[in-house]
């Protein structure tokens, strides 16, 4: 489960709470695509701005909706009494798996973090994946800390940031040394995804996929069989797409990816977030229009 | 009530919520040493790791145990639902005040901070204070946002990082300039707070005042009868503090101090946050000892 093409989708909300129409929507897309594993409320499906009730109904629907595509769901939050309740309600939803962040407000220290991951894999029943994503968390894990989260019983993936092209293959056989052969290694950083694979990335945990699973099967496919030329070429036809998730940020250019799509209304983002200006949502229709993304 | 010096207490928790006992007994300390204001729940006092129960139940034990005086409560949350719901409880409990930090996980941009703000003192009935807190939000304010935001109802002062020394006359005038003469300027950042008084800012939002309200009562005081070298003295004395701040962290710190000095219990801070190792505690009581701080 904990390898190949997993898909993050939005969570969409509106002033009534979660749009549970659509977000049943965007889950059965991907597993009618058939990616490998969804993964519902991660940093794109907005979890830690919703409520507890919340995020149980969406792990629910997300089970209901995938079919026979594992589920794997985020159970992050500050605190960790809530991360226990969390990963109850997962758990009883029927998830495959959990996420987990090291989600902060005041910044953790390495020992903190351990506990953290030691607590809640302590009373768990399914796989967790570490999930490591220092742009939300600001927090810098060490490889010296991933060897021992990874002992831990559970630990069965770590999601870890792109890896530049340059240092893939060392960065990931560095890695690949350090952890236990159970663990499975997956990145994120959606444009840095094909470099990843190609060097040995077992995983890809990509934002994209959440809302365009065919372009991110493609790059997936073609590393899987070997064929790294054909998973570069796909990355690279999408340029324009990275281009914009470097400007405007990933979470705000596949919502109006989605928008556009008629996926989701507008808006679908949890308040203080927003969408994009007009001038920005005119520049994503226009690259879904370019690259004949759907 | 938004000048001079506002104590930030710690919110002590337990396995079994928070030890009211304690909590009340904090606040009770500060009301009788004659701080200004008291301001619970601050990144001090945990707000962000507490759920809204909790914090509307610690909202009413510090208007409850404060007397006279005002008490200020933070209503920060990631969702701008959550915060106006913080606000009507925080409000229904007696607060003088309310303190909001644009608590971030998606980095949030000018426009999505400025809406929070217009969206929280649209429905607010008491004055709300501007808490930039860029070490906990990883949001940083421009002038020109503060200028925008102290233009809305209600918002009577801005919190700010400290000021280096060097240029803490300048920084504090050209801010003065750009805001409303009705909205003070409050400093944070203890080991540089002396240093901001004494270039004219209004208030000292402290968390050293929160656990020693007296040394910080001492600074205050002597800045504000125009008394500067005083002031810069009697936080130089308390250097040794402000180096197991910088080394370890102000919250960790101070909740060492606390247990020091037996006004909270251990473990007393939310977990995955835990306190000081061992070794680094008994710094922490050698420094309360030499400095004798009480």
């Amino acid at each position: 489960m904990f390898t190949g093409l997993s898909a993050f989708p939005l969570t969409p909300v509106s002033d009534r709470g979660i749009d549970e129409e659509a977000f049943a929507g965007l889950v059965t897309r991907l597993a009618t695509a058939r990616v490998d594993s969804i993964t519902a409320l991660g940093s794109t499906g907005s979890y830690p701005y919703l409520d507890r009730a919340e995020r149980a109904r969406a792990a629910r629907l997300a089970v209901e909706h995938a079919g026979s595509t594992p589920v794997i769901v985020g159970i992050g939050a500050l605190r960790t009494r809530d991360v226990l309740e969390l990963a109850e309600d997962a758990q009883e939803a029927g998830a495959s798996g959990v996420l987990l962040a090291p989600v902060s407000y005041q910044a953790l220290t390495a020992d903190e973090v351990f506990g953290l991951y030691e607590d809640v894999t302590a009373s768990l029943s399914v796989p967790l994946v570490v999930y490591d994503n220092p742009g939300t968390t600001h927090f810098t894990f060490t490889d010296e800390l991933y060897a021992r989260i990874a002992e831990l019983p559970h630990v069965a993936s770590i999601k870890i940031p792109g890896v530049q092209a340059a240092a893939a293959e060392q960065r990931l056989a560095a890695l690949r040394a350090l952890l236990p052969p159970s663990v499975t290694i997956g990145v994120s950083g959606d444009p840095l995804a094909a470099t990843g694979l190609n060097a040995g990335s077992q995983a890809w945990y990509s934002v994209i996929a959440g809302t365009l699973p065919e372009p991110a099967l493609a790059i997936t496919r073609a590393a899987q069989a070997g064929d790294a030329a054909t998973a570069a070429a796909e990355s690279e036809r999408l340029q324009p797409l990275w281009d914009l998730f470097s400007r405007l940020g990933s979470l705000r250019v596949v919502s109006a990816i989605a928008e556009v799509l008629g996926l989701v209304g507008h808006p679908n983002l949890p308040l203080p977030l927003r969408g994009l200006p007009d001038g920005e949502r005119a520049a994503v229709a226009d690259v879904v229009q370019r690259l004949d993304l759907r």
